[in-house]
This record gives C-alpha cells, sequence and structure tokens, in this order.
C-alpha cells in the first residue's frame, strides 16, 4: 500500500493510491494515517480494503492536489546522523562508533512538494535526501531481529539543515535541523511489502536539475533493524514516530567550495519505489 | 491560576487549584490543558471561572490523587544547556557564547511524582531542576521585547539526564534526555499573573532529604525574554510547548566523586511559587 494525506495544511485527509496512481479516499476509514491507524492491526485493516471501493479524490497528486506529510501528528522525528562512510568523509567527520542520535522539531514537517523557506539570517541552507522509517508497534529495548515488526512503512525525508545554525553556533546541531519546513516528508508512506529490498534502494537528490546526491541504502552503516532497536535503547517508540537514516554524499556543504540553496531553485529528490518530491525553494521572508 | 491535568496516566483531565489548594475540574471547560487552551484567549477564559463554581475533585494532589505533566500533548520540550555560569563551571564546559539548544523527546514526559525509571545499562542518571516555561501564543522571530506576551505560564521541570548516554556516547546529547520519564514537569502550570517574579525564583533539589541544588533565576545567563526570542529564530513555536530554561550548580556528576541516583532513591525538588515534585527512583526494569 502507498497511504498519503492530502488537502490544505493542517486539514489532511488520508488517502491511498490506487493501481492507476489516483488517490482515494481513506477517511471513511481512519481519521488520518497516524497513530493507531499505524498499528499491525490499523495497517492490516487498512490492507483489507478494496481500493476500487474508496471514493476518488479530483486532482493529481504532485500536480493540483496538494500532498501533506505521509504521516500525521509525527510524536518524534529521529535522525540518524553520518550514517554512509562517503557523507562522514564530505562531513569531515569520523565514522561514528554508534548510531548518532539528533532531533528534528515535529514543527519543521510539512508535505513532499511544500515549498523550503529558507529562515532569516541563514547562509547555508542544504538538502540531504534520506531514508525514512515510519514506527507502526509501539516498543522500547526491542530486538534486533524483532525490529522489522514495528515498521509500519518508509518513505522519502528531505532532511533540510542550516549548516552554519547547525554547527557554528554552540551546542548541539537541534538550531539548524528544524526550521519550519525544513521536514519534507513523503509524498507516500510505503508499507514493508511493496517497499522492496530496503537495503538496496537507489536515491538521488537535484537541484534545478542538477544532480548533487546519488545513492543507496546498501551502503548504509548502521541498516534499519539496528537503528531501530539502538533508538529504542535511549526513548520508546510509539507509532507515528520516524527515523531517518541518514544521507549519502553529495550535500551542499561537502562541495568545493560549499554551495547552498538560494531562493527560486527546485529541489527534487526521490528513492525508488518510495515516489519524489519537488520542494521550491523560498529566500528569507 | 494553577492549572493541573489530573487522572490516570494518559486520561488526565483538566484541573485547577483553588485558593485552599483543593483540585477542581475544569473539564466542562476545556478538554486539555493544551493547545488552544494555552492561547491567550484560552487562559483568559478560564480566568474569568469562579473557581468556587467548579466541582471539586475527590483526593489531594501529591497525595492520593495523581498529577500528571501540567502540559497536555507537549509538541516541543526544547531545552536550555549550560545557562548557569556556576553550572557551566561545575560541568566542565564554557560558558556559551548564545543559547545552547537542546531537546528532550517528548515520550519523556511525565506527572511531577511519578516515579523517574532508571534506564537500563545506566550508570549515570543524573537530577536538574529547572524553571519552564509554556508557550501559549504561537510565533516565530518573536521580539524578545513582546516575548513574554507568548507565555502561557511557568512550571518546575526535572530535566533528568543519563550523562553516559549524553555525552559519552558519539553525537548529540539526544540519547542521554529524553529516556522515558526523564520529563517530569509541574505539578502546576501557573499564568505569569501569579509566578511573581520570574527572574528572582528561589529553586531546590533534594536526594533523599540531601539538598544536593540551591539557585535562583536571578543568575540566568540568559534570560526568559531572550530564550524565547532566540528559539524563535530555528524554529517556529506552539502553543503547548516548553521551553526549560537550565540548571543551576548541583548537579550529580558536578560532583567530587559524582555522585548518580540509584533505585529507591526520591528525588524532591521545587522553585519558590511554583510547586513542588517527588519522584521516586527506581532501578532498571
Amino acid at each position: 500500500m502507498k497511504l498519503v494525506r492530502y488537502g490544505a495544511p493542517g486539514a489532511e485527509k488520508p488517502g491511498l493510491i490506487d493501481a492507476e496512481g489516483r488517490v482515494r479516499d481513506l477517511s471513511g476509514a481512519v481519521p488520518d494515517i497516524a497513530g493507531e491507524a499505524l498499528h499491525p492491526e490499523g495497517i492490516a485493516k487498512l490492507g483489507g480494503i478494496d481500493p476500487e471501493s474508496l471514493p476518488l479524490v479530483d486532482g493529481t497528486p504532485q500536480d493540483d492536489l496538494r500532498l501533506g506529510a505521509c504521516v500525521g501528528s509525527i510524536g518524534k522525528f529521529i535522525c540518524i546522523g553520518l550514517n554512509y562512510a562517503d557523507h562522514a568523509e564530505e562531513a569531515g567527520m569520523p565514522i561514528p562508533p554508534e548510531p548518532i542520535i539528533f532531533n528534528k522539531w515535529t514543527s519543521s514537517v510539512v508535505g513532499p512538494n511544500d515549498a523550503i523557506q529558507i529562515p532569516r539570517d541563514s547562509v547555508k541552507t542544504d538538502w540531504e535526501v534520506e531514508l525514512g522509517v515510519v514506527i507502526g508497534k509501539p516498543g522500547v529495548y526491542i530486538d534486533e531481529a524483532d525490529a522489522l515488526s514495528h515498521v509500519a512503512g518508509y518513505c522519502v525525508v528531505n532532511d533540510v539543515s542550516e549548516r552554519e545554525f547547525q554547527i557554528e553556533r554552540a551546542g548541539t546541531w537541534d538550531k539548524g535541523k528544524g526550521c519550519d519546513t525544513f521536514g519534507p516528508t513523503g509524498p507516500w508512506l510505503v508499507t514493508p511489502d511493496e517497499a522492496g529490498d530496503i537495503d538496496n534502494l537507489d536515491m538521488w537528490l537535484d537541484v534545478d536539475g542538477e544532480r548533487m546526491q546519488t545513492g543507496t541504502t546498501a551502503t548504509l552503516i548502521f541498516k534499519v533493524p539496528h537503528l531501530i532497536a539502538y533508538c529504542s535503547r535511549f526513548m520508546s517508540l510509539q507509532a507515528g514516530d520516524v527515523i531517518s537514516t541518514g544521507t549519502p554524499p553529495g550535500v551542499g556543504m561537502g562541495m568545493k567550495p560549499p554551495r547552498y540553496l538560494k531562493g527560486g531553485e527546485m529541489v527534487s529528490l526521490g528513492i525508488a519505489g518510495l515516489g519524489e518530491q519537488r520542494s521550491p525553494v523560498l529566500a528569507p521572508a
């Protein structure tokens, strides 16, 4: 299944992508793609619905129909840092001995084709295509062998990052990761049965059509089951939490000279089987 | 006004402390002490209610009536690090040139008298009494001069911290700040009109009756209006977000030798006018 949330910001309805790529209205079945709807029982219930029985929604995703983030009410947006060896190298940082966990403020979450707003005083707004893991079954101290049973699905995340805020302003990375619009999430929440081999997904990111990032989840240092188990040692995980697993090489910070986003540019990105995002960039307001 | 949330975990009801210190049921007026109820209009509405007109709730807070965190559905739990010069010194860290912002995972939030659960594999679970600021009016790029108009109220926070998770395990502090039960919040959300001079509040923390922390908000490096304005440069603030403003000296990590919490101990703490917490400590499960 490919689950979506469509409609105006803050008023998104749940939907499902049918075999022809059209959006079907799921609001008769669940209130949102969030919380209990993501539990294994919730996903199983949705999986039992014949898409053809659901009302067609007017409009085409990524065209005239706005999509919201594919998960509603994200409780924790947990990010993993430097999880591709070659990205760690371009960032000038050592490969971490265990996963680096950091936070994306949940108020940063937007839809996959919403604008990225460069913050005031920003000089280094950067991009990061990432595989997002959406938690379904809650848990804590999860065994790695059991970890995938806690996954509701996968999605594309752009871990937009302001490098000067993140790195040059005392303290943790939290100033540069959670500015409003810095968390484009979606288009789809793809359930594991349709997501393919998550250890071998190609991913890419373009700015104005120029290829910046090319990667594959095959080169993740810490794989998804390990990340879920590891995170759950430091917090309980709830349905609707998202773990974004890190980015491959090709971020603006790593270029010589570095290259950052400017108003008017278009960031497009995608992961094989998980869909694509197209985010216009807005200059500081 | 002193606002509370009482009842079983996950099923708390909104309440108000009357002139005799008894809990009155506010559930006829608002669904929760959360979201829109914290907007200035929401607080004004609650302020217009005669407490004597509200049903008395059976039980006594901090005795047989459980209190939840005084804010429901906290969206962002934003913490400020090293914001007392003498605490920075005991932590062996320089005074930051601008506020250090870090994150407490919201799943760590518990009531003021709930147990603190030492996590598995923890060897350095520590305490931090802090002044919490609860956002009422949403905003971004807030002017410092206008910042206090965004405050719904103040509360006591214990920024429980696992130092080995926080500092010795690669990456940001986020592994050691948001374990489940690491965010006791309350007992009360005290509205600004009753909170006194927030720049001059005495605060203290005991472990098993032994005084560990003694401080006053008078020695905050970065004051509340500056913190609100500063945080709002890196994220928008919503009603129900909490900014915990840092801790004065006396944490276990700073002692010679360091001293950490053990199962069976009792942590009690308070801030003048904002109430007290009593948290029993549980050994790792």
